[in-house]
């Protein structure tokens, strides 16, 4: 038997009938917060990974390809960024990609779990890359939802980092038209919200096909847009929308690579106008698919999303 | 305990740190042919799924993604197609993409193995979906690579939906320099080729940069472009050449929708021409990493693809 | 990677947190009857196995330990052995050690699973070894309980080879002192009853300790015996009981080996008088657990079971 | 989902065929030391458990079973047992089995890993339960081989609790005649050597009837024996052998009961007379594997073991 004896295994279950499973290096920490359950793991496949209630959230090798998906079309989108409201995202990284804007002078973050936002400072460095200690950073512990519906500042760009919506979870009410509404009035006229939106396949699209119908409900103009992260093993989406129209398909190849060397100056790792074009053309069968969804997420209705899991046991849970 | 014991599971290494579990329904077919082994299984996440020598190949659920992604964008680039040789493709479902084109009238396809062919027609009756019995088809049992040096034959599309080089096996030879000039001789003047290139991503992205730079050597016009497979859990690749310039970059979507209208009449499930633009934007990492590939693979090198392996053992073994 | 690629694999849930895999060969059959799901399979380490509703019940390459010590005690404790009846015990290998004994003039066998006797006919042969078409034998399909209170047969010796109760089971009342004394009228004056009873060790010991404890409410008298099988990984347990006093604590070494000498002739594969003695010399924790064991299992507190598995979560799910 | 997610596990290869996996609760120490790797796990199923090179060790849970097997059948065997030597046993709780014995008045013990030993008294300190700071223990860290061929002092009792012989591994050369004869010379007239000796069921019996074998060389009596360890999933078996002839089979449960009572006062978990009686009552089928063995062990040649554990893949390795 050679060294390297992968005994140790962190396994995650894709579904009821599929599971994945990463060969552990050391378990950096295991523990649990008030909210969830937190490992931070040193894998060979992948070297540092975070886990959350059991769902692998992001690892150190490819963690760039879905903050910079996350971030950059959205600050790119808007004419004139300034001001940027981040929920969630308490590993740092959304965090990272905003404060290489030098013309956005104020970012308010909003995460509920302290102690993750600490764990991942302590055990994963590199992904806020001293972001938090930036001078224009506001950071608050608080529900998201609760912040949003408070607060009276406004921003021009709202970026939302939450985690998937389960059934009989609070993370509902993280994805109705009554919250989508909430953070639209939290944008100035310009605004641009950006929020991560589940996997995206052609086997795996209703939760997708749910958040795209009911933000569309909210704002003049939104679209998806997806990527492949390895380390998922899956292909992420997103959910860009605008307060004003044809903000968003005007943005060309062109048009983006301009912005991006007016704003940042270096180029990015992921991010430019033919990434952009690759991950907003999305297949046929997507595009179908998301379209014939009718129903919308709304406060009153939370065993919508159960009922929706039920009859998909095995794809969902 | 509920019913659906989840007692039995087809488990895939995807390297030596990962590996990827799926429960499984029912065992349709276990056994080995003189070149692989075969299992056809009948999973509860993805219905029927083929594997040889350990490598899932596809799943009835999504094979359409792979299937159409390799035959469309070449097919439709040529501007009259009307002979196709396909390289590999047992299942049957890249020969069912081709024969949908009414003007194709001469289809040769060559696969080394026979039983796996008729494995695939009684198990996997949709993938090939009665192709095989089409009168424009000729199948024959034969190496590629001797078919290809030997025949006298010229098309107009050649097709390699041939397995995966590794180390220490035949299949090196299937992705030569020499074996690209082979093809190339076996194509008309306005021939164009393509083949499956590997799985792509910022991870894994060595195989497909060395095929890529490889056929960059024989061809006016190469382009590398990808798409993502649910059942691969994989974003997988394709490289697509013509032998003469600005055919492949011409293809707008407009002319790609105009194109299908024509010679297939009806859409099909997964390729337009958004999906072309998208499956060719590729990600800028991507982009830089294919790019960075100085390497080509030749007849006289075959330890080369050895070395490689070596040098990431934990990525691709 | 070498041949045998090791991709298929049972998995049985020992616990909640543990389980067991074993690489296939093949399945030899996969689906349900009735009553259970029904696996057979070809494993790499045990060759054939048996699996009923996922509980692994049997391996061609042992099974002779396990039905060599549920069945010979019990038929060399009884001075004059004629008649046996056998309450489950479908594989056919109980029955097998039965006929062995040319004085055995008459034996039912009584199992409500006419699929799974079927089918370990065809499958695993070397189970039955022709015992079900021994004339003395007398098969029948229903429910052992139902049997016994109905036939008006007496015997010299009942052996239970029947499965585990589960709670919300009907098998709970296939170990309840109801049950037991039931099967004690079955019995002619000197008659022997033997059961498998659960797993026993310092760490599984409550469901042995139940059977146990309810089987002495009836019996003059009754002796728990153990022995390792290792297809199971687990110490599997008995109980013999006698309607009679000091005759099981009267089975010297030397009063088996002249009983089995007398009347079998040959020797078997596993027992004998010290097989015997070390099977029924329990370890010192062992006998202090079952002594401590003080509740019994009645037809009117089926809840019981449940409640005792739902304290030990982790070990008995 | 529940929380407890079972995400983290740790996964044994019993053999190439066969694995078994148990949820961790927490990694306690996951490393190396020059001789081995080492791993500390805090499981759901035994609680903390330490594993060596892979290779499960014990867990808190049972290592009574272990450890009073190995020591107490060699300290009772002994007519009047002073002077005691112990190599190997890191985990400190053989040592603490010994130091039981008030009459025992110098125990040496030699391993050769002082940080596996430091780790198990910062970690796993119930083992030793403080008999490394007993004033009449030796503890040496050193080759046991070597000790045992230079050392010039005599025992009334030697344990071996080394871990066993793989091939390619200088662990051969502790379980060779050779060796043997080094540690008679160590003991005193009467002297009582015992060894773990493998696993040892109908399906694995190879090393110990090899060990078993080889002692049997060198000593005037030898028994093998064994016990069931839950959380090894194995039977695990030992070689006791004394310098002098009926030493062994004198042992009747009354004679080992009342000497327990002299030497020890209270009573020991485990073991006992009956429990002694069915450690040393093997069943048929493995007596015959033992006495069917005719190789011996010798240092010159360390490749038979190879030799053996290559026609057995799939059982051994």
């Amino acid at each position: 038997l050679p060294k390297n004896l992968r005994n140790l295994w962190f396994e995650e279950c894709d579904s009821f009938y599929k599971n994945t499973r990463l060969a552990i290096k050391e378990v950096l920490y295991a523990g649990e917060s008030s909210f969830q359950e937190i490992l931070i793991l040193n894998t060979f496949e992948y070297e540092k990974v975070l886990v959350l209630d059991g769902d692998f959230q992001s690892s150190e090798k490819d963690e760039y390809v879905y903050h910079e998906a996350l971030v950059h079309p959205a600050v790119i989108a808007h004419p004139k960024p300034q001001t940027v409201l981040i929920l969630g995202g308490g590993e740092g990284a959304t965090l990272r990609e905003v404060v290489k804007y030098p013309d956005i002078y104020r970012v308010v973050m909003v995460d509920i779990d302290e102690k993750v936002v600490k764990l991942c400072q302590q055990f994963l460095p590199s992904y806020s890359s001293g972001a938090f200690s930036d001078k224009r950073v506001k950071l608050l512990f608080d529900d998201a939802r609760k912040y949003v519906s408070e607060t009276e500042e406004r921003f021009d760009v709202i970026i939302s980092d939450l985690t998937e919506p389960f059934p009989d979870s609070p993370s509902y009410f993280l994805c109705t038209q009554e919250f989508y509404e909430q953070i639209s009035h939290c944008l100035n006229e310009n605004g641009i919200f950006v929020t991560q939106a589940s996997r995206l396949d052609c086997l795996n699209w209703v939760i997708h096909s749910l958040i795209s119908n009911t933000i569309k409900q909210v704002f003049k103009e939104a679209l998806s847009y997806y990527t492949y992260v390895p380390s998922f093993g899956d292909r992420w989406s997103f959910k860009i929308a605008s307060k004003r129209e044809r903000v968003l398909t005007a943005l060309t190849p062109q048009l983006i690579e301009s912005r991006i060397n007016q704003r940042l100056g270096a180029g990015l790792k992921f991010y430019d106008g033919i990434t952009h074009q690759g991950m907003f053309s999305l297949s046929k069968d997507i595009r179908e698919k998301i379209d014939s969804q009718t129903l919308v997420l709304k406060d009153a209705n939370p065993q919508l999303l159960k009922e929706i899991y039920q009859k998909k046991l095995g794809t969902y849970l």
